[in-house]
């Protein structure tokens, strides 16, 4: 699963899921009509607040956001960016933004914020719900978010990158189901075609780079059939028939946060992009 | 959710998922017959492996575990017991074990090990499965784990301790499915009432202390009730609606990990427990 790089591309489009409908204007939007009577936003996890921080002054000008789930992954983005953009002699020392909680790090550089998220799909969606009322706060305009992920490839060749246009779940279906108090709401994880394609132009010849489906599990030892973890109940035939029916459907790689990612950015108003690497092949 | 502090105790009864039958001999026990087969087993996310790490050595005294959220938390849990068990002069800059990743922090204490686990049932179940590898294959034996938690309480003080007695999920129902391949699997989250009652004597004045149900969510916004996520498509009489059920069917706090945990160390022979402190009332 590590040392693998994936593109997720984000569909603009969203689900109405509350009574407010919104004008895709480009903006990043929340759907929430209970933020407004809010005196005070805290987005605890970030450690930072509407009230405490200038939100447009820190972060206005925002128009990518790249996340990962590794802290030092992060930082070294960041710091790969500065040389990228050529803003090493501003500020050669790179501050992490989160630095009053450990939850999270978030480094910007220039229009871009680089942020971890650690690993699945409760750990990713607390970050989301917090970035996405930040980029809400900051009144960001037309923001693309992309996933620079590790993942494990599904008969594709160790090191290549998958940008995904779907993520399916662990039943190879394009959905992910979201628990809102205890009723289960089924959320497209469908991403924009158009930015699979942009991504996929940007590729090198320094490693194979293809588009496919994405599946993300809850889970990274039996979920994913591996037959190394502390319970494995399967055999290596169980296993190899379960990849070889996820290949069929489509699917390249194997993660733990596309799915909720795709859902949350398609019904915010966030361009959203998974780029994943994979360093070994699963069935291996 | 911060700020509150949790104990779960678990069982140490196991329900069989595969075809071996395991002792109740102390130990430690992995339920996965190719590992016997396997010539070196890495522990990834803990940056250790059976070849490189003389595990037994390193490990094989260890008689408690302590597992949190927070990677500088789980550090000052284990200065704090450096200090309860006068190992102060003996190392004074504790070493993180896991230095050579940065998914996970670990400290050892004498007999105490003290891990982080990051957000969400994903995070801990890949940090359990190696933990539980490791104590296995360091022939650990009499292994006490608690979960030393922050968790959001449910129509109880500020600042008390919520033993957990059951793990329940978002439907109140004690139990945990694990999608096995595309199977799903329903695991019990029962836990050892004589543990329970054993960390409720260990209790001080200084704060609250009771036993209670433990709710574990996918989600700390929408599925929690929260009203300042950046979705929220209910009103707060649904949400009081919903945790007065939830309150009704014995439940006294909401995390984020209770299930797995209780679940894994069940099934694996590990004397689980959960302590999680309430920072705030979800209602409230």
């Amino acid at each position: 699963m590590d040392g693998t790089r994936v593109f997720l591309a984000n569909s603009n489009q969203h689900i109405n899921i509350g009574k407010e409908t919104h004008s895709r204007n480009g903006f990043v939007y929340v759907k929430n009509p209970h933020l407004d009577l809010m005196e005070e936003d805290i987005l605890y996890h970030l450690d930072l607040g509407t009230k405490t921080h200038n939100l447009p002054a820190m972060f206005g000008d925002i128009k990518f956001v790249c996340v990962g789930g590794s802290p030092n992954r992060m930082k070294a983005f960041a710091q790969f960016m500065q040389k990228e953009l050529g803003h090493e002699g501003e500020d050669n020392d790179l501050k992490n933004i989160c630095a009053g909680t450990d939850r999270y790090s978030m480094y910007k550089v220039g229009p871009v914020l680089s942020i971890s998220h650690g690993m699945g799909i409760p750990s990713i969606s607390i970050m989301l719900h917090e970035l996405i009322k930040l980029l809400h706060h900051a009144k960001c305009c037309d923001v693309t978010i992309i996933r620079i992920g590790t993942s494990g490839g599904l008969g594709v060749e160790p090191g290549s990158v998958v940008i995904t246009d779907v993520a399916v779940d662990s039943f190879f279906k394009p959905q992910f189901e979201q628990v809102i108090l205890d009723r289960v709401v089924t959320r497209s994880t469908e991403l924009d075609q158009d930015l699979a394609s942009e991504l996929l132009k940007c590729s090198g010849k320094d490693f194979p780079t293809l588009i496919g489906h994405t599946m993300c599990t809850y889970d990274f030892y039996e979920g994913q059939g591996r037959l190394d973890g502390a319970l494995c109940c399967f055999s290596n035939e169980k296993k190899l028939e379960y990849l070889k029916r996820a290949y069929n459907a489509g699917v390249r790689n194997i993660e733990m946060e596309s799915t909720v990612f795709a859902a949350m950015c398609r019904l915010c108003g966030l361009k959203g992009g998974v780029n994943s690497g994979n360093a070994f092949d699963v069935p291996n």
